[in-house]
């Protein structure tokens, strides 16, 4: 089923009271990355929901939003050939109104804490994780799911989240699911429609940067600053680097040495678009 | 029942599966006005949960937070009296965590519109309302009831509430309740204890200055200058004024001219305690 207002949803809501909900919350352009998530979903849950929704308040002025893929026909049928239960794809003024600009000035957003977010993408996406915290809090709150479904492919995005159902104690378990990659590689985003062939094959250094720096920590190397040195010779004038981090899994925080529970993040700019990709150095 | 986690709270929750619950959030130091809202839960609801918690993050520095009264003993025994079957008095620390200094760099903070908060309270009460959005959204997912009541002495907060819950989506409906007074006229507050006899008299002002207003527009004055000048004869040197305002009771908007949907606030003090009062110039 189709829903594109919050009252049918909150109506389906009720005819499953009861049953053990799933919410996994995309913005469309559907690929297997989103459909691992709604597998697990299926798993776990009695019902599922999908919501498709290009969420205005997570984009800055100069990102793209209007050019972000809308794909909600081929959308809905992936999720129904999945067995999703409902798809939820509301309108911008659906979730906020017909207020004209959408701002703090006249919204109440979540934000999340400055620690979270003032570092990796939310030093260059100002208010991008108030936005994203602000409609996933809407939509746990129109679902009332028991699970949230999230990517580790965001995986800055995943632990503000944790935060946020922490710090405001919102009763629903978040559940980190795995990044999904091509063969070669390079981790699935619905922003990788904007590459060329070229380009697919310029962002492998991406997986390729960050496989060498988890091999390099399971021979030994644990200095933060070495590991993040044998980026340098995957790099070309293709590559406009934005960041690359080595950071606790959990918290965020930076450590002294790489340790098991450590993260390497990294975003960079292949044909002017911006990728980002992200390997637990602990794991095999 | 008293109970002092947030678990406690969930587990008696799941037992009330189906049943109507009503949530009345309180910082203790109970008096008639918080009794009115208890007696319209029950009225309402099939479960009625009281929150006794003074919300640290709510206080400015310079403010009352350790000074303000706590007797939650006294508070207990009057919801017992009026059937609470929940009261919840938790710890700062079950609230916030032991994370050292609470603040926006380590917590996730909801924050109602700038509109709604740059002015009345939020003026001088800088972060103010961002607690109060933050603390009553944590009670809202802890309890998960279906009501909440909330009183109409602080009118701005209860506009903000319920801005806060149109554009979160939070499924829960805002019961207001009228304020209460003593017979001398004066709005019931916690702070109110703090004055002396005379004090007490002096704080008369207040809803002199307001009753005195109302008159003047029902009988057809509308100018909004002309209106607040009706105070200046009230005031002393025994009072420091912080505001007076009239605006739109839903919007909190500046209008041109005092009409049916008008309110009149102020906030002012008294023996350096600070005192706010509200009425709607339409209600007879």
């Amino acid at each position: 089923m189709l829903a594109h207002t919050i009252e049918e949803v909150r109506e389906k809501r009720r005819e499953w009271k009861g049953l053990k909900v799933g919410l996994v919350p995309t913005m469309g352009a559907l690929h297997e990355g989103h459909l691992s998530l709604i597998k697990k979903a299926k798993e776990t849950c009695d019902k599922v929901v999908v919501s498709v929704f290009v969420n205005p308040i997570q984009f800055g002025p100069s990102e793209d939003y209007d050019k972000y893929p809308r794909t909600l026909d081929k959308d809905y049928e992936l999720c129904s050939k999945e067995g999703v239960d409902l798809v939820f794809a509301p309108s911008p003024s659906e979730m906020y109104g017909d207020g004209g600009k959408l701002s703090n000035d006249t919204l109440t957003y979540v934000c999340p804490p400055f620690f979270y977010v003032n570092k990796l993408c939310g030093k260059t996406r100002v208010g991008h994780f108030d936005g994203v915290c602000t409609v996933v809090l809407k939509l746990f709150n129109i679902v009332q799911p028991d699970y949230g479904f999230f990517g580790q492919k965001d995986a800055q995005q995943v632990v503000i989240i944790k935060k946020m159902v922490k710090d405001l104690n919102v009763p629903i378990e978040i559940v980190q699911c795995p990044i999904v990659r091509e063969e070669s590689g390079l981790a699935l985003s619905s922003r990788n429609k904007y590459l060329s062939q070229e380009g697919k094959k310029d962002a492998l250094v991406l997986s390729s940067i960050l496989n060498n720096i988890k091999l390099c920590y399971q021979k030994g190397i644990t200095d933060i600053e070495a590991l993040k040195e044998t980026a340098y010779s995957f790099l070309t004038d293709k590559h406009e680097m934005e960041y690359l981090e080595i950071l606790d899994r959990n918290t965020l925080e930076e450590k002294s040495k790489a340790d098991n529970d450590s993260i390497a993040l990294i975003a960079c700019r292949v044909e002017g678009v911006r990728l980002i990709d992200n390997t637990y150095l602990g794991e095999r």
